[in-house]
């Protein structure tokens, strides 16, 4: 997702002030064969869990998001990465459900991810930490639901990986979740997405700072970060959202400089974007993490993504959101997942909304997206009878 | 454009053996201000020029191109780089007509670019070589076209940064242009384009081993310039050639290899791409010929687009060729050329050509492109009473 989607957000979040809290687990298996021990899982709640248990709805984050989805955390002037479509009255409404949201194993956000320490060694695990996959993760957060004590999930929901892994909780655990709400996803990766993944991951592993992974208590591959997501930018940004954003404007001067420093403003935002993310975010982890997005295929498992749907109990729901300028994961392959629910004869709602933001549309359509999850949560709400 | 097109061509191109030319030019005037002194110019030919000198016809290349287009070098077991469009019988008939294409400024295939000596200094050029632009590009072409005595131009033709400088030719030289092919290009670089060469800038410059450009008599900085090449190939195939070239099949392996060693064969595809590249090509003219693709506004100068061909003669005649999924320089940008050469009241052909291989089909689909050339150059040697 774009840092820039929140810069100058000055209205404080109407959820307030949030602490992120911590879940220690014995041992995770994986689907490498390998497991994950001990685990610690980072995540926030909003809101409250009702009487019966019955309110919770775990969200799911993206490739460069974390377990604060909403509200400000102390000192930040920056709110949650989906603090428009979580709080009191928004489309995961604080006053009626429980909102969960956890950094991701492999993370490095306050998950268990390459950063951390191996307890077995004492160093950071670096490369020695284990392959994981969008599974593996959720996996973990199906111990850190079942620890919160929630028997089920009102709903699964996410944008982009987050998107991948509300899928893999419908079909992994179906009789968990009443309802999955995917967006701007994919049931598995293209390749021409595992062939941008793979140019950010060569961008690092092909810098000298990298120095196989072994480089926390040195200088940082910073140079194949930035360079990695910058690449990500672009396949977040539309072509149209970049005209509108950025056209040829020259930054910082009047007529081309005939050099090699920034000409265009689209140069610089790139940039600084690049220059942000590896001040927060860990070029291990972008390995990691990436890698799990370009493994995934839901119908692994399953034979086909028509059988991945198959186990569901009839009355599990879904919501599919496209965007029509998203081209990154274009609406075509929202419509296979589509097809592949459907043709399990599972109540599925498709939208298409029209948006010129690219893939980055789902941290930034609040209204169209507002509307269509507020009726889809009352309606899944009031089947089950969610009482208050 | 892609190094495999061409991979396993046994068949002999008809054009047989060739050699590059070289012309020597004192002084070329810079947009910068500044002038390249001296100049040298790698150029090809093929065909021959008739009695009257009016069946000549400059091909120009893309990014990575170079002046030879068609026929084998001694000892090469690939052809030119349009040698499916190139010889007897084809669209660009070198038994009708007489073709030349040379190396652009800047270059790193024999024309003078900024590997090469300074003769002022006797090192590389490096970083020291004048920013070139398109219109100096064909500013150096015009000097080599009247040093070989061709007085007007039947038509000057090329794809991507081809046709941009196809473009520029006739807008900035009216009276010595008969006719102009553009194909899957654009009248300027849009921000998301001008995004993915800055990103391929940024992996050169940021590669330790770039140091300051000077790197011609140590390591050169193979990673940067991989990773731009890499970012390139993405966007000249489509999804859809993508999905057909590569799907998800795994590279040597039954199962993932939850490691970060090739899994996906367009992995391995895009690795190989990069290295291939680095042996052909200068990292300093990657920088310096994105650079000019950047700045490629046809308007420059002229107002507006509409005002760019205003001073053009009234036969003057257009042939503008898209594909349809071209995602590099879409469709839109060709139409907009149209719309202003149309807004003139001249001569213009438009076709979009269905096609799934993306920006690449410039180079791949012979038969309608081939169909419509002929048949445009053709009329256009007709008009102008060509004789043999």
């Amino acid at each position: 997702m774009s840092d820039y989607l929140t810069e100058g957000g000055s209205a404080a979040s109407p959820v307030g002030l949030v602490e992120t809290q911590y879940a220690e687990f014995e041992v995770l298996p994986l689907d490498s064969g390998l497991q994950l021990a001990p685990l610690e899982i980072a995540y926030e709640t909003y809101g409250s869990l009702n009487a019966d248990r019955s309110n919770a709805i775990l969200l799911l984050h993206a490739l460069s998001g974390d377990a604060h989805a909403a509200g400000y955390h102390e000192g930040d002037d920056r709110p949650g990465w989906w603090d428009i479509m979580v709080g009191p009255g928004k489309a995961f409404d604080t006053d009626r459900y429980f909102l969960i949201c956890s950094n991701v194993i492999g993370g490095c956000r306050g998950t268990t991810g390459p950063a951390s320490l191996d307890p077995k060694t004492g160093q950071h695990y670096g490369m020695r930490f284990p392959v994981v996959t969008v599974p593996d993760m959720v996996r973990a957060q199906k111990m850190l639901v079942d620890r919160l004590g929630i028997p089920r999930l009102l709903a699964v929901a996410g944008g982009s990986m987050g998107g991948m892994q509300a899928l893999e909780w419908v079909t992994a655990y179906p009789e968990m979740v009443d309802s999955c709400i995917s967006i701007a996803t994919t049931h598995r990766h293209s390749p021409q997405q595992i062939a941008f993944n793979e140019v950010g991951r060569q961008a690092i592993l092909r810098d000298p700072n990298w120095c196989g992974g072994d480089y926390y208590d040195r200088t940082a591959p910073d140079a194949g970060l930035a360079i990695a997501r910058m690449i990500g930018h672009i396949t977040y940004l539309s072509d149209g959202s970049m005209h509108e954003k950025f056209g040829r404007r020259l930054r910082d001067k009047e007529v081309y400089g005939f050099d090699f420093t920034m000409d265009f403003e689209v140069e610089s935002y790139l940039k600084h974007q690049g220059e942000v993310f590896t001040q927060r975010f860990d070029a291990n982890t972008y390995l990691y993490i990436t890698k799990a997005l370009d493994y995934f295929d839901l119908a692994n498992g399953h034979g086909t993504l028509v059988e991945a749907f198959r186990e569901l109990p009839a009355e599990t729901r879904f919501l599919v959101i496209a965007f029509s300028s998203d081209w990154l994961y274009p609406p075509y392959q929202s419509k296979e997942i589509v097809r592949a629910i459907k043709g399990n004869g599972l109540d599925c709602t498709y939208l298409e909304i029209r948006s010129d933001f690219g893939h980055d549309a789902f941290l930034l359509e609040a209204q169209q997206q507002t509307h269509l999850i507020t009726h889809f949560l009352e309606v899944t709400a009031h089947r089950r009878g969610v009482g208050g």
